[in-house]
């Protein structure tokens, strides 16, 4: 049994819907950001980053949404997530993940979450100001050199969908006007349609 | 054949000690951030985000430290640098990397790379201001949380160990005090004297 700690319209959703398209036999526990929950210690014993998504498992705890997203597509091969079987492909999963994790959702950051970088409210509301920038050139090198077509790597649906479907979520908020990225756009518009993600965000918004 | 395009004092340091600790039969380019090399057509054309680490391998160009560290550790299976058999450990294995990627590296690159996320000097140089704090707090995690020991993640040498060694040689110039983190400086004090790091910081700095 698996349990994912999540927080509605954050990157845990990656997480979320890949637990669904896996099939896995799943809970969820809530962590209300607006009541700073990833900050009590009830969180913190279990994720001492404060930070989701963490998923416990029978073997303890995991953190950090590229691994969570690997272990779920190991854990159900059979719904054939990511290309196990070749070290090379899969690496380019983990890559475009990776550039996600460290580069995409970093930019995005600087929007709500300056404070973790500066202290005074001048340089916050400096980073502000170039989140659409920052983020704007994220896309622009997924539009251009990364994204395949039809999914992020080609043919085959990986983890790496449900994780640039949830960033892109994101755009209008960051100031990136979705029609400069049309790939990243209509992957948008599709994957909003699939059941396993309508289900993980009505699931969210309960 | 493999090839590492890497600049001296930056993380590709981490994938080039997991070269030699794998044994692999590779090559090296360098890079000269001083002289902007790293957004030169010539090698915007092998990772269009202008970053190093970048291996070419015969397959294709492969980048992100983490995604790197696992197709070596996945080449070279004799070399036993990741839990490959076990999602779980290997899960570990990746939320460990993913967090020096994503949160570690990240407060570090504030010190230096301010203008990414942040068009004005003021707001820059309040950024450098707080990079002791926003390291600092990472390493303790990692130092009371993180590390098991003797190795990151317990008993084994992993793709953990070369990463968390690159990162931490930063840690005077990030303003922390190593003294206060006595798991962490142990850690990379032993990584200073295997062969492999000895050979990989010779070549880089040749």
């Amino acid at each position: 049994m698996l349990t994912l700690y999540y927080a509605a319209e954050t990157c845990s959703l990656a997480s979320h819907i890949a637990l669904e398209e896996a099939g896995a036999d799943y809970s969820l526990v809530r962590i209300s950001f607006a009541r700073d929950e990833q900050h009590s210690p009830d969180f913190l014993a279990i994720n001492p980053k404060g930070r989701v998504p963490a998923l416990v498992t029978d073997r303890g705890i995991l953190t950090e949404t590229p691994a969570i997203l690997v272990f779920i597509a190991q854990t159900f091969p059979k719904a054939r997530l990511a290309p196990l079987e070749n070290a090379f492909a899969f690496a380019e999963v983990q890559a475009f993940n990776s550039f996600l994790c460290s580069t995409l959702h970093v930019a995005h950051a600087h929007r709500m979450r300056g404070h973790r970088w500066a202290d005074d409210e001048e340089a916050i509301a400096s980073m502000r100001r170039k989140v659409p920038d920052s983020v704007g050139a994220c896309y622009d090198v997924i539009e251009r050199r990364m994204f395949r077509g039809p999914w992020v790597i080609g043919q085959s649906y990986t983890i790496c969908d449900p994780y640039l479907f949830t960033i892109a979520q994101w755009m209008e908020a960051d100031g990136v006007d979705p029609g400069r990225f049309p790939n990243v756009a209509d992957h948008r518009r599709r994957m909003s349609q699939r059941p396993s993600v309508r289900k993980a965000i009505a699931a969210e918004l309960a």
